[in-house]
């Protein structure tokens, strides 16, 4: 498994494949989305170390979509055996129910990591964060507009560690650093829309690796996020990107662009 | 629809089928899974108002899992047409990737309510929270044993209904009955494992349509659930048992058990 990530940024291309969005050369394909993925992965490969998959965009074609989801993992696993593959999925339930989740994602489709939502807190993931051979990506501060709601709340904090008052998100990042990543396999989910809190993540996770989704069409800025985010050894920052790529004109131009920036700035 | 909870607690089948755990008589069948479903539902269903099918125990079965998935909807809807439906499945994504999700739920699988997670917070959750046709049913307090780890986290609160410092479900449980349910379609989860909880809750939301799962196996006592729960109209309580039913030797009687102790509370 691809594990590049420790010592550069890597450039993560996002398989938000909405089938609303098909281009017309596919439509004619027995199984358009299928086809378009594999297009797409065969144009980006050359510039990209991993591949986010979002679940949903699948989800809505049912059992075919569950089936171009299967085949999409093995399209990659067969051709491009480095690739690391993250299942965004954002799941999280008590335990015998993170049992049958663990079990479809990890070894029934056979990704390397998966997004959790913290939600229900350590106990409940345990399934996932057990498994020593796979990875568990945490949600900590996500890139949407309202995500504050919740995540940026002050929580009343007793840890010598943080602030007396501190927020959802800090709290979040401070125990999945410290307590639940005995495995070394965590990772936490921080959105490029928010480079200041990404800053202060980094800070208290040392070298775990980000997942940092938002750069691109949310508007999020690759600057700031190598500047803010990237760990002591240059690396643990996983950039995903996804429609700004995968609805260009010319995906391998745009993923080959993205990813001379995120290098670029490592020289 | 069936709305039956508005003025009496009602009972919801857990359909938790476990694949690992299907009974000896359904192992010859082509689909094992498919036909434990239907004697399950046709065994119950003159004692049950509700069904809730947890989406891990067929993400299992990945593309054949989801089919099971859409065929037992299917199956309820053309023969018992009055149970409400839930996918629990505790999504929670971006605006557009819940677009996706909420397109997948309640459209292609046709249920009537879903379950999802509050973190990413309301402005994520509005491709559900729009659709006044269905239900959302946000998590709030959970029943499993480590559900304390951030939803019991203590919160800074400037709102003049909550004391200075409250609890995240607590802040949770005011949003969604306040900000969130503008289309009178959201519910919330709180386990039956944290009878106090139940009762602050119920004081907070009015007639909110609380669903409790945690009764049974994991040992929620569902006398406290009534005696606590209960709104002022009597009802506004789903109640979710699964495995003690499911893993039954005679789910009709235990089903029939559980009604008789729901409504016998009742009279």
């Amino acid at each position: 498994m691809n594990q590049s990530w420790t010592n550069k940024p890597i450039l993560c291309l996002g398989l938000d494949t909405d089938i609303l969005k098909i281009p017309i050369q596919f439509s004619q394909e027995e199984r358009p989305q299928f086809a378009w993925n594999c297009w797409l992965i065969t144009q980006t490969a050359p510039f990209i170390d991993a591949i986010k998959i979002n679940s949903a965009f699948y989800e809505v074609g049912l059992a075919s979509g569950w089936q171009i989801l299967f085949d999409t993992i093995k399209f990659i696993r067969q051709n491009y055996p480095d690739l690391f593959i993250i299942l965004d999925a954002k799941r999280g339930d008590i335990g015998n129910t993170s049992e049958a989740y663990a079990s479809a994602i990890y070894d029934a489709l056979g990704v390397d990591a998966v997004t959790l939502s913290p939600y229900l807190g350590r106990e409940a993931l345990e399934p996932f964060l057990r498994r020593n051979d796979k990875f568990a990506i945490i949600l900590c501060k996500t890139s949407n507009p309202g995500s504050g709601e919740f995540q940026d709340l002050n929580v009343v904090s007793l840890d010598k560690d943080l602030s007396l008052s501190t927020s959802l998100w800090q709290v979040i990042a401070q125990q999945v650093s410290r307590d639940w990543n005995i495995n070394n396999n965590c990772m936490l989910v921080v959105g490029a829309t928010y480079p200041e809190q990404l800053r202060q993540v980094r800070q208290l996770v040392g070298e775990m690796p980000i997942l940092v989704p938002g750069v691109g069409t949310q508007g999020g800025d690759l600057e700031q996020v190598l500047s803010l985010g990237l760990s002591d050894s240059g690396g643990g920052l996983i950039i995903a990107i996804s429609r700004d790529i995968i609805l260009a004109n010319d995906p391998a131009n745009r993923a080959e662009y993205w990813s001379k920036q995120i290098n670029h700035r490592r020289v």
